[in-house]
């Protein structure tokens, strides 16, 4: 059924056993635009749970490993073996899996955060993958087209000068102690990483500030806190930014916001206009001129006068019939499919270089909070 | 890759081929939970583009068919031959097809409106589907969750007794003169039927009013238009609604309503309450008990004090990251799937009989306009 | 306090007791922009109410009156005497008011509808005002900047030729059955005249409609409803409109719409562009060029490229800051205090003709109700 | 004209000629409930300005005054002199005329910030009014009813411990380099003081975060920027805010950021839930309960189950009929007008202390921002 006329890739998946949310979510974004074909799986560490939930998959017995490291040995000698795996555990099992396929000469989809540790995470940098590998981190929110459109209009220039950014990734789920699955290993040190919030959403948002903007950030200044009782991780991150070049911003995230459900949201302004956007209403972006009134740009929809199309935004439906959260997801595949067929690298897509970035920033942020709030450098932790 | 444990369903496809914009839409539909393989297709009239469109969706050639009567034939025929069909064909060609999978014991999932005539649709509606082969049209606004949502509780008496429908759908793509495959066709009567815009679109808000509401129509009175010189059918609709029971409502539709990209949306008072509901945010509806403010609810989200979630919503992520078009058409498809493995008849899903009142809605509607907007009931067309 | 820099206009008032809704509204309205000084009153048909009314407002004893014709006589006898008169009694208490002041040469600020029958309108029409007095009916969504700066792109052709005329004015006060001051007036056909929702709010729409498209009404097709069991007038009215030269509208006015307090809104569209508007958001107006992204006008701010700010737009603070209803109202006072200064009439006003072609709307849509919706003129009834 | 049965309050003004905006909206704030009457003024520093901006709000001639200490004096002497006066000028033109008036026994009703020096601020605060006059600073966004309908509901525990505050004001005016008699005054540190941005509109967020939420300021972190080549105040500002008893916040106030009018706005949560409002909609507020869909507030509209209406919150006209920034700055001079009339204060109307506070809260920014950002508490500045 795939679209671009090719047999499917075939993928493995480590974690997203039942129970699990993003294995999902990473399913789907494979399945979606038909470039993937779900082959194996060590999609437990639990052998019991990890042998149904890959038959349930319809992946064949043989190939529901309870091991990623056999797997990844395993898969790499079958002559139909897996091409790309995708990694869908909690933080703390990131690295190993992505090292062992990486090290097979097996593409690699992985998760974010890159790691729960910053050693961990410069120790994957260091891998050379076998056969020239290659790895995807799934910051998914980069994938959503018209994000992709205001990275384009401001590398053409269309805000001038940037000053401000403004950006946010509010939710309540943690407002108040909660015990299952996805609570449990996102508010457990030893899973998540020193870090909760700031890890499971603040690196988003940073994320999505460096993706549309460019910019590269100086130093930061944060404020951490943890206002459930008993919780080990914060729940919720005051930052302020100063970027190379002046410009600054803020960065709110937070568990612990009613009637916030995944908020996610950006605000970039420059000396010749602004634009916003909020993932609640994705296929919607204020394009701020100065001085003219604002006007609302479209997914696939009419550009302002004198804009072009950002290149390769994944549209798929016409403008008005809403697109989302798992079309986004999915033009990562699609797009890190055609990387993987043609070899080619594709700027947009989010990789390793990333994946340690989003590491630093989370230890500065703590560095940070601890000292009171001083200024820190990503280059300092 | 399916996600219900059992192995795919054999899909084969009728339309389609290369430049369409509804058969894509249908094969994401149909991967994105993982239930169905296309295998088979009659993609175009053009035997040359029937067979290249084929290729690029990895259908092997002998299952490439550039007659549907043939591939219906040959299909129920095999073995290994297909389940079921997607016919996404336009309007003049979906009776044929329908006929021919359903007498050959195939499923059908049958692109809106069921017909370009009246006549044609009553034909199929008396033909004996083999085998107790299954039909599915596909209203795909019925698949958003909160559309069910406020079905559900209109259905529990949340809003009582109903009084007032406000629905609508306009769009702005025609409203200069336009050629293209979309365009072209949509305005040809021999191909849309005698409606435009009230066939593409009406039919639409009709049957979004009808599901949500459940209230029955007792006549129409319409007043329809063809603003743009030259055009052959209708582009802008106004009907008056008067409902079984007393309710009464409007509908608006228009092709020639700048600033409106793909607008349904719907408002539906009664003596306790109201909702709203409009596509360009599906993820969000309005609840407004009578004497209280309005609540927010959300795909997914905190339920007011005393409802409940829909049954069979089709809910795939957390509240706040968007679900969108694709996801609702998708969740016909899924839940047709359970038709087909089960034999389980699901009374959300549209049929033959919404088919016929559709063509009837149309049929009332250009009688009632032709004749300076009389009441008019669709038993009398 | 006059920012004016003339003495203020010597205003008296027909109604607006303690207890009143409009009349205190009204007395804003002249107060906000210092042009009027409250001298006068026959504020209640009831004498110690009129008095004490009185009192409260700080009138002087000897011209608060009991009877609006002695009034009128007193006041046009005295060297200082009113100038002008705000008539904010029911419907079927306008036109008695109106005549004697008119008659008296005191010009009138009259609230709308004009009356409650179209008989005692048409009498008024034949009224010779004495010494020129000027009439205003005050219809205050005219007042709205956003909708002024409308009327003037479509005058000047920004839109193209119009086509569609969406018009709503929502509320649901009158949900289910109520009793008070307002409710009762309003739904006795022996005040507010054999209309009711169509009377109280409808006209509104009708006129807000007229007012921005300059489009004059061909016919129209009416179906009214009394939803409330015992209640004499309609409480929710559909209408479709033809206009000469071929536009089309929608017209829906409710009373029983619940979470709908007062959203008097209009969407219009030419073949170059539409507008849209909704008086709960009124400092922002939506401009809709065809092709390109939707605008976002606002009160005060930045124009589209080309465009140029209405005449006459009664902006008082920066773009941002919100004005809303009171400022609108108070527009028309402070426009109509200029004619009552120059002379100079003001087309943006509404004047009598508003008010007749206001009572010939009511008329004909509860004609063309009782005849099964047949499409009805204003000039037939 | 006045509402209250009593005659007006004779109202004198310092500064606001013409050419000044807040002069004028002061102006309509005292008329618009009936309360004053002006009848003197020191309307500029330029006599011949004075004298024609008094003629022509027509303020006698011998009540015109060039010198604020001369109209002090000589209204305290006349038995129809003020009594009480509105200063309307520059911030460094807020202490002398405060005082002079104040020590005349004459009530004092001044625009923000208290002054443009800390000192002289604290000077003011020493002195001694004269009879009991009173002191009215016009943070006029506390007379926003939902605003002050939150403040009922944040003190009645509705959102249970507060947590997180996040409050805005962005506009965009001086995106670029401008010159103008409202501009020039704002970025010359001789007049507004060493802050620009933070003095003019960050110390409106500022008192709106502690008006609403009751919390105390434990201390600051800042960074604040000047982004227009050659200006010699800042045009934005990035603040942490760390309250006592643990509540954290962010507070960014920007004059760059294009597409943005007046556009206040504050989010707070606590860990029952949240409320959110926007001064570009101040008719809504969302009540976020947590584990509830969001309800949305009107004012004057109905009230979550259990909540009750803010005392004194200034509702003029029905819900959904809009009241904006002119009825918020009226409900200051209304409520001043009782407490003149009565002699008790009213605890929601901002004076001398929150004045100070201020001027505090622009000093430890300031301080702050040099210091790279370190935590600064108000008492060390």
């Amino acid at each position: 059924m795939a679209e671009h006329g090719s047999r499917r890739i075939r993928l493995g998946m480590v974690g997203g056993g039942s129970g699990a949310f993003i294995g999902a979510v990473h399913r789907i974004a494979a399945r979606l635009d038909g470039d993937y074909e779900l082959v194996a799986g060590a999609l437990s560490a639990n052998p019991d749970n990890a042998k149904s939930s890959a038959a349930a998959l319809g992946i064949a017995p043989d190939r529901a490993y309870a091991d990623y490291n056999e797997m990844a040995r395993t898969e790499a000698a079958r002559a139909d073996g897996i091409e790309a795996v995708a990694i869908v555990t909690p933080n703390h099992m990131h690295v190993g899996p992505a090292r062992a396929f990486l090290e097979a000469g097996i593409h690699v989809i992985c998760d974010k955060p890159l790691s729960n540790t910053l050693e961990s995470a410069r120790e994957l940098a260091a891998v050379k993958p076998r056969n020239g590998a290659k790895f995807l981190l799934t910051h998914n929110y980069t994938g959503y087209p018209l994000v992709r459109q205001a990275r384009q209009m401001i590398a053409e220039g269309r805000l001038g000068t940037l000053r401000v950014v403004q950006v946010e990734y509010p939710q309540d789920w943690l407002t108040v102690e909660v015990h299952n699955k996805q609570a449990d290993w996102r508010t457990d040190p030893k899973r998540s990483g020193a870090g909760g919030c700031i890890g499971d959403i603040g690196t988003h948002a940073y994320n999505l500030a460096r993706f549309m903007t460019g910019l590269e950030l100086e130093a930061l200044s944060a404020d951490l806190d943890s206002f459930v009782a008993g919780r080990q991780v914060d729940d919720n991150v005051h930052i302020m930014l100063r970027f190379k070049g002046g410009a600054k911003g803020m960065l709110w995230a937070s568990q612990v916001a009613p009637g916030n459900e995944n908020g996610p949201s950006i605000r970039i302004y420059g000396d010749k206009g602004g634009v916003e956007w909020m993932q609640i209403e994705p296929n919607k972006m204020w394009f701020c001129p100065f001085g003219e009134p604002r006007q609302l740009m479209t997914r696939g929809g009419a550009m302002p006068i004198g804009a072009k199309g950002a290149d390769g935004a994944g549209i798929r439906i016409p403008a008005g019939h809403p697109e989302g959260y798992l079309e986004a997801f999915a033009t990562l595949y699609a797009e890190f499919a055609r990387v993987i067929r043609t070899g080619a690298d594709n700027a947009l897509l989010p990789g390793l270089a990333d994946g340690i970035e989003g590491v630093q920033f989370i230890a500065a942020a703590i560095t940070s909070s601890k000292n009171d709030s001083r200024w820190t450098r990503l280059g300092e932790v």
